[in-house]
């Protein structure tokens, strides 16, 4: 579908045979373009001369619509948001424009980052779902509108529209990219995510934007990379593990060192402690929105909601020490092994647009706070993804593997 | 000065010799008779019936101006945020509602919570700051206004200019309360605190809010407590240390057993990191405040900002791990200590309006992310007061040590 790479556009930029506000224009351009079959983008920023300076300009990025923009509207996905503008930007997006960058479009999001579907559709076949609740921001990339987009994950919300959508993004570890300005659904679990056409593009804006350059680091000569089948959430579409033995044949090809994981109990008590914590802090951070406004509220989100009144301090406590058990033996794990190699999702983009699909082999890797970074498996039909982990706090090396098993997909 | 007690007022509206309209009239009324010579108070609610149930019901709270309200303006302290309407709560203010407590003021606060000194007054003598940054909060409960009012803690913001005030408060455990809505500082160390007339007032308050009744559970009959002078920052003036002294004593008499606790050196070096991490987050919270009206910050958070520029990510991860290194040593140092006792400020309130204090003796513990109670010690001259830490997650025993202590200095 034509991907902007961010990569393409800087060293073009930097060799003077592209300005800054031309790669601009080209973003408006296509978007005008092509938005109006996908539903990706909601708005965009006034016009306004393009800063030609800065180790991103010419790079025009989408921002989920509830990460706070202080030029135009953020509306959560919702009604209660209406036409409602901010004060100030979001953290990030400050960030973005100190670095030269252009926030130039407000992407999709399903209501406050939910699992009620929004109107995106899939670029891939606009009868299939793009995934959420970052479904702009991954469909905006797909469809070739943007080189850069921000999405945020709370259970998989960034990883699994990325491989529906069949680009990279990145889920960095937690509290890398700072939350202030982001509408928060879990504050101990959502985490700002990057979109790009490639892997080593979303490495470069990452190492930018966090004002670390080791972020860009190569990978080892031999990655030692432990597979991972996450039986304790249950069982992948056969498709799916076909994509991740064929990313793991290719991996081995590359030089990587395999060896299976069998993921250890307290990992599954983890796994199954995520909607705690999760609930039980969505139903204080969106108590106003309960309280004052219930019936506007999309009816996934008003039931997870109501339910999540009976959750008690003491299950989310316990649900925490659960989380607190598998991070110290995932960070024992991670001593002889330098990533974890694993699905991104169940599958394909389910059909309709009913559902953005389930976050279940993303969820226990949020929880545990570590980098994820998703990488497309070339292949016939929709796309389909395979998911890279590594330690908390080493970004470097989860973008390092997934972009060695994304030149080794290439070769393959 | 006729504080007023929401223990006394709960009793009073159980057993129906107290509407609950009639005990936030109450304190509108001293608002209006009061304030004017303090300063604490920017503007109220808007005049609405108060609920007569819920287990706050005849509580006015005070709410500091860097809490989001949906019925009154947030200005942060700042003309940047001159006339800011937020379209929601913050989480704290929809579950005091949810309790049948009435939001009814914005607290004056320094501009977002820094150290350029508000507007506010110290009720024991206009001559002297009331502490910073939560001052509005602080005055308005010493000077009988409110019952119980919300401040934020980043380094001693809460436990400061209550000592200085001469009320109790606490600075809970690390995201006991949430801070979705409270315009961020850092966020690795903004904490929401309470602070009331008496130790059992916001005792009470904490557990109804945190919805977790066993904080109001009672203090071991002989607690083991560890008598801390926090050397590492430097010395306590001598009036300080005698009420610490003092306090002590009473403690003993009480019950407690004491012992004087060395701290070892790893928390020293997290004391020196705390300013770090801080500002390396600071300056990206208020990243757009200062892309966009750096001459409209005042100069100390102005200046702070700009030496807070040069900060790198190396700098910031080096300070995380001393906090790391301290916060394990301190949790084997609570295996055989149920608090620590030592001052809750340098001294009393210096003397003008040119400072709010100095919080030394306060930024390990929020860094530490531990529950830190003050008691006031009565005598003579302005206020003073000792601090009661626990370890993380048990602010009822440091509650419960603190109302020992309070009991113990009022029949000395």
């Amino acid at each position: 579908m034509g991907m902007i790479s961010l990569l393409d556009i800087r060293a073009r930029v930097a060799d003077g045979t592209l300005s800054a506000a031309d790669a601009i224009q080209t973003a408006r351009e296509r978007i005008a373009a092509r938005d109006p079959a996908i539903g990706a983008v909601l708005r965009t920023a006034p016009e306004a001369p393009a800063p030609e300076s800065g180790p991103l300009a010419g790079i025009a990025v989408g921002i989920k619509d509830i990460i706070d923009t202080a030029d135009m509207a953020t509306e959560s996905g919702s009604e209660i948001y209406s036409g409602w503008r901010p004060r100030a930007d979001a953290a990030i997006v400050s960030r973005l424009r100190a670095l030269g960058a252009v926030p130039l479009a407000k992407t999709a999001t399903t209501a406050f980052a939910g699992l009620d579907p929004a109107a995106t559709v899939n670029p891939h076949d606009p009868g299939h779902t793009p995934g959420g609740s970052s479904s702009g921001s991954a469909a905006a990339i797909a469809a070739g509108m943007l080189p850069l987009a921000l999405g945020t994950q709370t259970g998989g919300s960034v990883i699994r529209p990325a491989a529906f959508c069949g680009i990279a993004a990145i889920k960095p570890s937690f509290r890398l990219l700072p939350t202030v300005g982001v509408k928060t659904f879990s504050w101990a679990l959502d985490t700002v995510g990057l979109f790009g056409a490639s892997v080593a593009d979303i490495a470069h804006a990452l190492a930018l934007i966090a004002d670390r350059p080791g972020i860009e680091a190569p990978a080892p000569e031999h990655p030692r990379l432990a597979l991972c089948l996450q039986d304790f959430a249950g069982s992948a579409d056969a498709d799916a593990l076909a994509a991740l033995d064929h990313a793991a044949r290719a991996a081995e090809r590359a030089g990587a060192v395999l060896r299976d994981l069998v993921p250890p109990e307290p990992f599954a008590r983890a796994w199954a402690a995520h909607p705690t914590v999760q609930d039980f802090e969505a139903r204080q951070a969106l108590a106003w929105e309960y309280a004052e406004h219930r019936e506007a509220l999309p009816p996934v989100l008003r039931g997870q909601l109501d339910r999540a009144q009976d959750l008690s301090a003491a299950d989310y406590d316990a649900a925490r020490r659960e989380a607190h058990r598998a991070r110290r033996l995932l960070k024992e794990l991670f001593a002889d092994v330098d990533a974890i190699l694993t699905v991104s999702s169940v599958g394909r983009a389910p059909k309709g647009l009913g559902s953005t699909g389930d976050a279940r082999f993303n969820r226990l890797w949020t929880l545990m706070g570590v980098p994820c970074v998703t990488v497309p498996v070339p292949g016939d039909g929709l796309p389909l993804g395979v998911q890279v982990i590594a330690r908390f706090g080493d970004d470097g090396r989860a973008l390092a593997v997934a972009r060695m098993i994304e030149g080794a997909l290439a070769r393959a």
